[in-house]
């Protein structure tokens, strides 16, 4: 590998030149290895969030994360494989149904995934909340899962991606995790090293979401689906509202009960809306477009992979999902329509109340979280409840209330509401 | 103080506010204590690098790097205190002459010196080629010897705004050094925290120097002289030219030599101009503009302050400089005129013969350097020497020739010789 100085690539981005491959593949591997120093990849990757990197750049970088580790092989495999990656929301648990459920059409789903930080939940604290269930797989068990059952949710292992992994624990603490070259290459670095067939990225965009506005929401998705496309990975990305929350809750059990409502053929139809519109294009992208996702899920057969995967992983399916000691209630002021609620408040509200965690090494609570009981343009009756908060710990209530403050809006019957789409855009 | 957080201070930079009062001086405290890591230090200075800081933030981040260390006080002195700063250039060898001449025409000099790294010289490395001579002295010591000799050149003690030592050392490994809001609060925290009632500042501008251009280094200039007169210091700036190196000598011993030249009433007319001129401030700004110090250089008595002033720090001003094992010549390949020569070609080979330092560790060679015979202007015959490279190491002749190559030009007699004044502009 060519020698280079981390002084002088740094320079070469703070002066708004592209990098080389060279220097891309230097700095990379020279990071992992401990040689290019946390202060110099943090002045850098300042440098990148504020000055750039062209789509030839970023495809390297990614690659170059790619290379600092190992790289997954389904190819022995009976079915074909599809994943799926959420940007992130709140009260976003569409992994839990949608895996079990494009299993049980036929198609493997390989789902590695990330605990919460900050307002939005992560995956595998959903799922912790299961009695038993255990997030660790080794690559061999997590390929035997996938053979049997046809689904796995569970954690990245240590080897893929070493690089992202490093960078990414840099990026939380020095300001630099929003920089779209960074997100994209991060997230597209370990989807790629997986070595799922097809992915589908559900991008969100909105006030609960990292990308507030369409246009980087775009340019964030089409920069991952053409990282994807390169790579040999069929890739399509939807943007999705999260303007509003998903669902009717937000919470680690909370979010559980709702997916199994949705496996059950309930649920709330947002969330099953979703659900299908992901299924859709996995199954698609893995060429099973003959099968209709919504008749597998009224069949009962996305229930069955669900119990089947929870128990694969030593989970119990039909224990009950653990509740918050304490709540608290919200009453509509008033008789109307609840015209808005805002995703960035209530998945606040939800993390103060103990769902999410401040610091990586922080506990989250099973049974904490926010249940609303309206979506914009429901009705709502003066005095009966609007929200429920969830948590082990009652001085909590008063922050939570706060994040709450301003967050929605109840107006006369009648009153217009704005409606968003739920898909806004397909990219791919 | 009031409690702020890395990452919001770094976030509140990238996205291109200013910072308050209490941010600047919460993050400088943090950093001094440790509280903020050395890889949120740099993403931050890399954000002000590329996204600069107001007037008000530079003053307050200028006071917080003072207010993290120790004072000095010079208000029990017989004398008023004038001081200069160089930003660094090539051959830059006034303040040798400057201390002496000015001490002795009655006006204190507390020039507190750094150590050369790059292509430019230290100051301190040049008087270590002076047998004896020692750098470190305490603050007593440093009292004691302005109150006697009238001239004090040493190393600054570690208690002088150590988060600029701290923070200057992380700039240089991160590709951060060329901020004008990081350079001006370096150079002026240690200035001000020093103590000195007056101050010059020659701010070089030209290839030899941190600053390429005009407008730059004026902004960098008045940046630091508004810094200066805030804090009650009676601040001017001289713009003065580095596209030429300065004098006939770039190296440490043999600056010594050149520097003693000048006292004795002789040395390079350049030198020997800007000597006076920057004497001249300091004079004027002390109160005494009364004396001249051309009339003091050529009395002798500014030698005697030199003899004096290197005796007070066990230096022997009569032991003969160091002078290098090798040397190699470059003649000149036509008769006619030196058209052009490159501060940064000189300066480079400089380094690279030995005079200068890669690492902060590294030794320096006392005899190492370059010698021109001509400036540009003067004629020259083919065959003559037109350049004297020196080292002990002979191996580093030909990177020096390579960073010479380009750097100088003969045109035929009578070319036209574009002569850029010496002193560009004066702001305070």
């Amino acid at each position: 590998m060519a020698q280079h100085d981390a002084v002088e690539v740094i320079a070469a981005k703070r002066d708004r030149h592209a990098l080389s491959d060279s220097q891309i593949d230097w700095v990379i591997d020279a990071y992992t290895r401990g040689d290019v120093a946390d202060e110099q990849m943090s002045a850098l990757a300042m440098a990148v969030l504020l000055n750039g990197m062209t789509r030839e750049e970023i495809a390297r970088w990614t690659s170059a994360m790619i290379a600092s580790g190992e790289r997954l092989d389904f190819s022995s495999l009976s079915r074909p494989t599809a994943d799926k990656h959420s940007t992130g929301g709140v009260g976003d648990k569409i992994t839990l149904p949608l895996a079990p459920l494009v299993a049980a059409c036929g198609v493997a789903v390989p789902q590695l995934s990330g605990r919460g930080l900050g307002h939005t939940g992560g995956t595998l604290d959903k799922l912790e909340s299961v009695a038993g269930w255990q997030a660790a797989l080794s690559n061999e068990e997590m390929l035997a899962q996938l053979e049997d059952v046809g689904a796995v949710i569970c954690a990245a292992g240590s080897g893929l991606a070493p690089a992202d992994k490093k960078l990414y624990a840099l990026r939380d603490v020095t300001g630099t995790v929003e920089a779209i070259p960074l997100i994209a290459s991060s997230i597209m670095s370990k989807k790629i090293a997986e070595g799922t067939g097809v992915l589908v990225l559900d991008v969100k965009v909105g006030s609960g979401a990292f990308m507030k506005d369409v246009a980087s929401a775009s340019e964030l998705a089409s920069t991952m689906v053409a990282l994807g496309q390169d790579a040999g990975v069929h890739t399509v990305a939807l943007l999705t509202d999260m303007g509003t929350p998903l669902g009717l809750t937000a919470g680690n059990a909370l979010e559980v009960r709702e997916s199994v409502e949705v496996l059950a053929g309930g649920g709330p139809a947002d969330v099953v809306e979703l659900t299908l519109a992901l299924a859709r294009e996995m199954l698609a992208g893995a060429g099973r477009d003959d099968v209709d996702p919504a008749d597998v899920l009224a069949s009962g057969r996305a229930m069955d992979a669900w119990n089947a995967m929870i128990r694969a992983q030593h989970g119990d399916p039909d224990a009950p999902l653990p509740s918050a000691r304490e709540t608290y209630v919200v009453s509509a002021p008033a008789s109307g329509v609840l015209t808005r609620l805002d995703a960035l408040a209530v998945g606040t509200a939800a993390w103060r109340l103990g769902a999410g965690r401040a610091r990586k090494e922080d506990p989250v609570q099973a049974g904490a979280g926010v249940e609303w009981h309206a979506r914009p343009g429901d009705a709502v009756t003066e005095g009966e409840p609007l929200l429920t908060l969830h948590t082990d710990e009652p001085a909590r209530f008063e922050r939570a209330l706060e994040a709450l403050e301003g967050g929605w809006e109840v107006g006369a019957e009648g009153a217009e509401v704005v409606k968003q789409d739920l898909v806004i855009d397909r990219i791919g």
